[in-house]
């Protein structure tokens, strides 16, 4: 792919086929595009897809495959081995690029990278052993968060430590995966901002939203959120910052915790995500729209917010309240397509719009 | 299927695999739906659908299994052939039903039906012959207009007489097709309203938008059109009213000349409608998802504004302009994956927003 803007009726290869993949692949088909979607288990994005591969990540020849299948390759999670990015990189162009995705898959990285920036994210200290966490512990205070360093999500491979002496019983439940301990933040809230970047360089942020979590999952953002207007410039200006050292292509997810002190950067997310999901009823180019606009090489969407609105996950039995959401006015509708309900897992969201 | 709503994960089944078809595809994926597409030719709505069949609508195998995969049938025009609707008819519940797909099919029974409602409709004459073709120019006067009963769209099929000299070539160019003969009306505008009705009778109409056409197609719709409180009132009520009498389930186009004595019915169309696509960016509920909405048995959206909008068709050579269109701010583009740019062919559409 030169760096001419893909041509409509090319495809999209998409790593993962879930609702992030499902909403991708609807908004590259509004730009023309076809996708596939890569997936090895169930793959709700499969149901609004040209093709779909079911294949596991190490399957070279599947990967392979998709790879020549496809004009330019992008993912939905940030997790995919980097066995399957090396040779798909080799075949075509992966937005954004293999450099995002190894800073964003290791805590450690990230926050050495983010700090390497001069911004501003919680203390931490990289736990190799039993005995570095004590220390850390010592050294941080309490509480603190003991984190993977890789594959979390939705607050999984977290433990939250309020004295130096849980020390070894939470080392143990890391089950010898590489950890790092991250100090406390007196936060006042949690805001987030999707910004995005092009082939040509030019950066694009939508208004931050305020994120509601529970129990490690979001459950709802707000948009606008409750921020100084220095606030918003200080945000949108880190986003670029964070993309330009990347030489980013593609949406980004930057969550941030509003303190006393100013913005901490609490991590970032190389795709679309799910604080974004608001754009589809507050914008005329939604997150995905404008994740698919910037691989393309297209212009990116201006991110001006026309409505104002309040994104709520559905989540397990969430669902049972379907049939009242369906009734209520100036409310957008997202399932996902999953088969099953399960507690904790995402099965929808709505957006609730209002006038701005 | 019974009165109970459509489950999640059930299957729409769809005829016609075009643009309208893709974009019921993309609806009913947000409310948890699969679709099946039937379409004889090639079909942009393949590349957002579960499953596709390409097969014609002689093909009574084809559709025979077709409707054995599906839990209920829709479709995006109106020409379905006869025999294959009564054999999906017996299968499946069709929807909307085919009475209303009946009248809308033939001119003569659709202008019929909507003057037994006492609406207004323009002048018209059956034309079974040469002969009555000439009688019925020296009735209506001229200008007027020829017209096939069956089988026209977007202008075809129609001939403007201006005088009764032409009436024998004007009737050999039908070729033998029935023909009706519209009278002129003197119309200051025309606008349509997109209205739908639920399983159980509720209906809801989306403000009138008013139209431009150029060589019989639509090139521009905007909301809100220019029309008095009593026209906009009158406009719903009349929706209402045909739909009821139809004992209609899903989204109805109604076009209206916006005469001096009140408003003239152009004609209906008994699926989503081009003039409605401005819904997808000025309502939560967009004309799609209402339609799927109605035929899944599901409470229908509420049809409030919450933006002004202009929505543009891009008919062949205007696919120029998408550069430019894609650097406009609060802009949306929806292409709809067709190979081949062709004049004359709606290859995609833009929906300028703006705050209402």
């Amino acid at each position: 792919m030169t760096d001419a803007p893909l041509a409509p009726g090319a495809t999209i290869g998409i790593l993962g086929g879930g609702q992030l993949g499902r909403m991708l692949s609807v908004a590259a088909s509004r730009l023309g595009y076809r996708t596939h979607i890569y997936e090895p288990g169930a793959a709700p994005a499969e149901q609004v897809a040209m093709t779909r591969t079911r294949a596991s990540y190490e399957d070279m020849g599947a990967l392979k495959a998709f790879a020549e299948s496809v004009d330019v390759i992008t993912y939905e999670f940030e997790n995919v081995p980097a066995t399957a990015l090396d040779l798909l990189d080799a075949l075509r162009p992966i937005r954004p690029g293999i450099r995002a995705l190894a800073v964003s898959q290791d805590r450690l990285t990230e926050k050495t990278f983010l700090e390497g920036l001069g911004l501003r994210v919680a203390p931490f200290r990289d736990i190799p052993d039993a005995a570095s966490l004590t220390r850390a512990l010592t050294n941080l205070g309490t509480p603190a968060i003991l984190k993977t360093r890789r594959m979390g999500y939705d607050g999984k491979g977290q433990i939250r430590i309020d004295a130096v002496e849980e020390a070894p019983t939470a080392y143990a439940q890391m089950q010898g995966a590489d950890a790092i301990l991250e100090g406390f933040v007196d936060f006042r809230r949690e805001v987030s901002v999707i910004a995005a970047r092009g082939t040509t360089g030019e950066t694009v942020c939508f208004d931050p939203g305020e994120n509601v979590h529970d129990g490690g999952i979001l459950r709802t953002t707000t948009v606008p959120a409750t921020l100084s207007a220095s606030q918003r410039t200080d945000a949108a200006l880190l986003a670029g910052q964070i993309l330009n050292a990347l030489d980013y292509v593609g949406v980004l997810g930057v969550e941030l915790f509003v303190t006393a002190d100013g913005l901490v950067v609490n991590e970032i997310a190389p795709r679309v995500h799910n604080s974004g999901h608001w754009t589809q009823g507050g914008c005329a180019v939604d997150q995905f729209e404008q994740h698919i606009r910037a691989i393309a090489g297209l212009p990116l969407g201006d991110g001006r917010r026309h409505c104002d609105v309040v994104m709520e996950n559905l989540i397990g039995d969430d669902m049972t309240r379907l049939p009242d959401l369906l009734r209520q006015p100036d409310t957008q509708i997202h399932l996902y397509g999953k088969d099953e309900v399960r507690a904790g897992r995402k099965m929808a969201h709505v957006n609730h719009i209002k006038r701005a």
